[in-house]
């Protein structure tokens, strides 16, 4: 297989876009993308793209057809992927693998969600399709509650407190003050959360990633089309991808994401690298617990210790492994289908040192990205 | 690129299966093909599959998690694509990229519907979404609509009868008299289809695939591994996808499916061939229109022409070149996301002879697969 790069990057604003549709997102992140790679349009040789679900919030499918024909590019091979929340990462990995098969030499890879503004369904009843409808939607099992079941068991086995998954929280609205793009930029403290309204027990409004609009593109390259086109390419050094139930109910344990263990497990195999030697990572916290987790099952700490962990700041900016320096899901925004490239993007912009008061000076990083309760895991490890 | 095979096919049958689940038929295709291969579920290293709109027609997404699990394929990678009634010929082509890439060895890629049996929405409601919601569906352009619009055209420029196009749909069912999985097992006469319900004029019930519940799946694998476990492999020897504007409307001639002009180049190219090569080939009949359109666009007859090419029993097993032995959609059973599968299989059988009254004698076959109005086109080239 062949190396990969990045090579351009454009994020829209995360937010609720009341104004706007799928297609205008769509439009303005991929743009912006090419015009970063200073490419144009015509060099563009395939597409991939990550939705949730087109068909539930816009009554759109075929969005592989719809979107090259608005971003200018004519008849290409255009690929919707879909893993739930875990679409964008998905997308990013199928453009990898078609860029290193040799097939291709250039991809915009890209996700998109268009959540607010939708018809007659309800939000919290389309992201229920991510978990299994039938075993689990159906007897009133949403994502908080499912979430929830995660963090109380958590808080018994190790006596992680609820202060400590605030901390995650805390945090990543911290770090979103320094993100344009993010969706909040208001600082928050611990007490703010624990008096947010209860969501599931122990969940609380503000242990939770809000709805969003958004979108993400990035353009990838062939080692030699990147040298020729990029001065500051960054790699792709390892990609993983792994499946497990997607009921919460028949795991062993319900404290270990097997998806995500699997998934860094290929990834830092192809990079010949292990958890110490990453310097900034950014991990799926859909809900705070969903963190702690995603440190634990990445390899940064021990099981049951990301608590403590977390609370006395070995991640934030400046500490050991500094987490979700963009805002994270929590304060970024969460546009599902657009989350894994937005991953990628900060991944990207970390390595490029455009970060500006966010910066690790990392020069290795990595992404999580989960469908559901861990459906679907996705890991990428990215290098200068 | 590595030469990838087919090495096992596994197919429910097509048609309303009011008493099963998607799942429930996703395995029934998913374990033939892994039996028809002779390899053990721990074999299968990554899943391609696809389908429509699990979140309209059965309120499920997230099937690349959940079909894994219900197949016995522990934490592997899965994939879900979509592209409307492309969905599976996609699944193929990227599961065929994977293989081709080094990535894996050993993939099960299928596709599957179930449409019969939905809740609020209509049938024909979520088929619209294939088409552009904001620009067509809206103002009731459905797909028997829209596909009416170029049988007008046909006729009005090339003299094309409705007697041409009931000769499609008349063949087609007569293939699918010896096809123990289609459908239908009923043969008709040119005027079963002239005074059958009118539904878009000029087209009418008999010149329409139906609705259908339905998996496909197959088993690809990489050359080494192919000649170790089959006799008998199945080699793809060239793949090409492509779209077009997802809008009618949109388009300069309204009679050129450029997406598969454009697919069928790449097939050809990749697999240095030309239509006169192709010994049978499986087209996209969503309507009797398709099929003509299919014959001219993909080179095996001048534009125009198709009709009285029909008409004079050219398509038909003993003729020039045999179209849709299998039935077609419009006998066989159109389960949107299984088709594309579902016509790969037909390809293979061909080419191992398996076929029965319905042989060819062909050792090398074509399949084509279209999404919406054409706004996706995926070819396939098999050999022996």
């Amino acid at each position: 297989m062949r190396k990969v790069a990045v090579i351009g990057i454009g994020l829209t604003k995360f937010g609720y876009h009341w104004d706007r549709d799928l297609i205008s997102l769509a439009v303005e992140a991929g743009s912006k993308a090419i015009r970063d790679a200073g490419i144009h349009q015509k060099d563009v040789e395939v597409l991939y793209g990550g939705t949730m679900s087109g068909g539930l919030f816009i009554n759109q499918e075929h969005l592989g057809s719809m979107l090259p024909d608005y971003l200018g590019f004519k008849n290409i091979p255009s690929v919707r992927v879909e893993a739930a929340c875990a679409s964008g990462g998905l997308a990013l990995r199928q453009g990898y693998i078609d860029i290193a098969s040799g097939l291709h030499d250039i991809a915009v890879v890209g996700g998109v969600e268009k959540m607010t503004d939708i018809g007659s369904y309800s939000i919290t009843k389309v992201l229920a399709t991510a978990a299994d409808t039938e075993r689990e939607s159906v007897f009133g099992a949403t994502f908080p509650g499912l979430y929830a079941l995660m963090a109380k068991l958590h808080m018994h086995k190790y006596k992680t407190t609820e202060e400590q998954l605030a901390a995650v929280s805390v945090k990543n609205h911290k770090n979103a003050m320094h993100n344009e793009t993010a969706q909040f930029h208001k600082e928050i403290k611990i007490d703010d959360v624990l008096k947010s309204p209860m969501i599931a027990d122990p969940l609380k409004l503000l242990d939770a990633s809000p709805i969003s609009d958004g979108a993400a593109a990035i353009i990838l390259a062939s080692e030699e089309k990147a040298k020729q086109l990029c001065d500051t390419p960054v790699w792709i050094a390892g990609s993983g991808h792994a499946t497990d139930t997607i009921s919460l109910h028949d795991r062993q344990d319900l404290l270990t994401l097997k998806a995500t263990v699997e998934a860094a497990k290929q990834a830092y195999l192809q990079a010949k690298l292990e958890p110490k030697d990453i310097q900034a990572v950014e991990v799926h916290d859909c809900f705070t617990i969903a963190e702690l987790l995603a440190l634990e099952d990445l390899g940064f700490i021990k099981k049951g210790e990301s608590g403590k962990f977390t609370e006395s700041g070995q991640t934030e900016i400046g500490g050991k492994i500094p987490v979700n320096t963009s805002g994270g899901l929590k304060a970024k925004g969460h546009p599902v289908g657009a989350t894994g490239i937005a991953q990628a993007i900060e991944a990207v912009m970390q390595l490029r040192g455009q970060t500006g008061k966010r910066n690790t000076n990392a020069e290795i990083a990595m992404t999580h990205n989960v469908g559901g309760t861990g459906g679907t895991a996705v890991v990428h490890i990215f290098r200068r």
